[in-house]
């Protein structure tokens, strides 16, 4: 299998988003995906851009990607946190995804990054395991909390 | 009890990271903090900030801090998370963490933010509570998972 790695362009979007919604098909909340590709350009190409992609290529054609930004920890510094890992489904199993993965983590390394980050469903065993032959920590103590957007908007 | 909420000014680290100390002890992970104000300088009032922070004054002095900065979520769009919320063990049951922690809302609010989120210890039950109060919700089936500095520095 033949794939190619390489930072997303504006051009890649409507396939990027494709790849959002398989994935929040998978994690069941399909209806959760508010995200247009208009928003996607506004955030990710515009003045501040507010994250960085790379993209994997077959063909042509955009199979797999990896999202991720900067986040800032006061304990350590500068960190990166990996908001998306997605290789859509006929394309498993070919590395696609491990070598996106250790695309960030390369790129946290010549950054001087402090930390790579992300979150994982508990019931994901698959992912889970392919994390931890990294040697990634999964912390089974610290929980996610959010206020959503109506919440946000009603607030006062 | 008379304090102002105000944003934080590169004077204020040394306070700020007093406080970053107070809730690593608490948290019981004092060694982890690896951080200096010189750091916090950099990262927070350079060209690019990572950072922005609301500090609690008392007497001219810093005596609790709200930390934040932007993520993106790949469903809603731009996002604050809430790095840090400290106030000082001797200030505690006046509002003042409370106060703090609206004044991030109410940013978030003013800059159409889609979810402000953060994360908890699971043990830490007063602070759920206090978040419970305002219909946050705790996610239970979510993992932080991280490779640390050293994993990075050494992956290949």
């Amino acid at each position: 299998m033949d794939f190619k790695i390489r930072f997303a362009t504006p051009e890649d979007l409507p396939q990027i988003l494709d790849l959002i919604k398989e994935l929040a098909a998978f994690e069941k909340e399909s209806d959760a995906v508010k995200i247009s590709v208009k928003d996607l350009k506004t955030y990710g190409f515009g003045d501040s851009p507010l994250f960085k992609c790379f993209v994997a290529e077959v063909d042509q054609k955009v199979v797999g990607m990896a999202l991720f930004y900067s986040r800032f920890s006061t304990w350590k510094g500068k960190t990166v946190h990996l908001e998306d890992l997605i290789v859509t489904k006929s394309m498993r199993g070919k590395s696609i995804g491990k070598t996106l993965f250790e695309a960030v983590v390369i790129y946290a390394k010549t950054q001087k990054i402090k930390r790579v980050e992300w979150v994982v469903l508990d019931w994901n065993i698959d992912a889970i395991g392919f994390y931890e032959k990294y040697g990634a920590k999964v912390f089974k103590d610290w929980r996610t909390v959010q206020l959503d957007e109506d919440q946000i908007k009603n607030f006062n």
